[in-house]
C-alpha cells in the first residue's frame, strides 16, 4: 500500500492540564451534546435549564486515515454527575471493528467501561495504567473521581468511530455515586433489561 | 479478517522506574548484545574488559501479531557513553515498513533519531513530549542526560523489527558528548561517507 509522505514531529503533552499542542482537533462536549445519553432525564433537563456544563475535552493530533498511521489524543474528562451518574464519555465503537486502542491515565481516577455482544468489561483506571481496548469492544471512561480525569490514548488511524449504535444502545451497565462511592449496576435502558 | 478473541486489560506503569506490570516480554540490551554500534570501538573494547554494562531494558505487553491490534512497551534507556557517544537504543526498522509508531516520553531527556532513504531527523524528547515515528522510518534513541530516559511507546502487533539494516548501515548522524553538551555530527560509517 503506498501511503502518503509524512514528516516525523514532537508535540507536547502537559500532565497536569492534559493539553496536547499543537492538535489538530478540539473536540469538546456540553451536556447538550449528549442528549439523553444519561439515565436520569430529569435530572439532566434540570441541568440544561440552568447551564450547559462541559463535560469533556479531546485534543488530538491526526494524520492521514491510513492503515499503519497512528492517531494520538488526549482526553479531559472533567468531574461532576448528572442526577447520581458520573460525568462520562458518550462511548464508541470503531467503524473499523477490528482495531484496537491503548490508554495511559495521567491523572485522575476513573473507568474504563468496554462492551462487545452480551460481554462487558469495566477497568480502574489512575495515573500510571495502561489499558487495553481489543479490537471490536465499544470503550467509554467514566470520572469517578473529584479531580479531572485525563488520559492519553492511541489508535489507528483508519480505526474511525461509530457512535451511533451507543446512542441508541447504549452501555450494559452504568456508574452510579451511591452514599460516596461508584457502583456498577445494570442500565435500566439496555436492550436485555 | 477474523482475529484472535482477546479480553480487555490493564497494566501498571511506573513512571518513575519505567516498569510495566504485568510485562509478556523484558529485553534487556547490554554493550555486548550491540557490538560495532558504537563509534569508537577501542572504547566498546576497553569497556568490555572490566564490566558489560546494562545499556537498556523494554518492558513490553504482548497481544496477537495482527493488523489492528496494538503493542505497548515502555524503554528505559540509561545514563552514559561509550566514548564520546551517548548510551542509545539499537535501532531499527519495522519489518512491515509502512507502520507508524508513538512515542511518549515520561522521564528524562534524549534524542529521537530517524532516518528513510537519505532524509535523517532528531527530535528532543523529555517528560510530555508525544513524537510520532512515520511509517517507513527507522527510529532509535539516545540518552542525553544524566538520569535515566524512560518513554512509553505503542505501535501496531503486525509491525515487527527489522534491526538488521541497522547493524549494517549504522544511522546518518551520531551524537557527541564536547565539552558537556551533546551535538549531532554525521557518522564516518555512514555508507555515503
Amino acid at each position: 500500500m503506498k501511503q502518503a509522505v509524512i514528516n516525523p514531529f514532537a508535540l507536547a503533552l502537559d500532565f497536569t492540564s492534559g493539553k496536547l499542542e499543537p492538535a489538530t482537533t478540539h473536540i469538546t462536549r456540553h451536556l447538550s451534546h449528549m442528549r439523553n445519553m444519561y439515565i436520569d432525564s430529569a435530572a439532566e433537563q434540570a441541568v440544561l435549564t440552568r447551564e450547559d456544563p462541559l463535560i469533556y475535552e479531546v485534543y488530538q493530533y491526526d494524520v492521514p486515515n491510513e492503515n499503519g498511521q497512528l492517531i494520538s489524543c488526549t482526553t479531559i474528562l472533567y468531574p461532576g454527575r448528572i442526577g447520581d451518574e458520573y460525568y462520562m464519555t458518550k462511548g464508541h465503537y470503531h467503524e473499523k471493528a477490528d482495531t484496537g486502542e491503548i490508554y495511559l491515565g495521567l491523572r485522575g481516577n476513573g473507568k474504563l467501561l468496554m462492551q462487545v455482544g452480551d460481554q462487558f468489561s469495566a477497568l480502574d483506571m489512575g495515573p500510571g495504567t495502561v489499558a487495553y481496548v481489543p479490537p471490536y469492544w465499544a470503550h467509554r471512561t467514566v470520572n469517578t473521581g473529584d479531580e479531572p480525569f485525563i488520559f492519553f490514548a492511541v489508535y489507528p488511524a483508519d480505526a474511525g468511530h461509530n457512535y451511533g449504535t451507543i446512542e441508541q444502545e447504549g452501555f450494559q451497565q452504568i456508574i452510579l455515586e451511591k452514599q460516596g462511592n461508584p457502583v456498577i449496576v445494570p442500565s435500566p435502558r439496555w436492550k436485555n433489561a
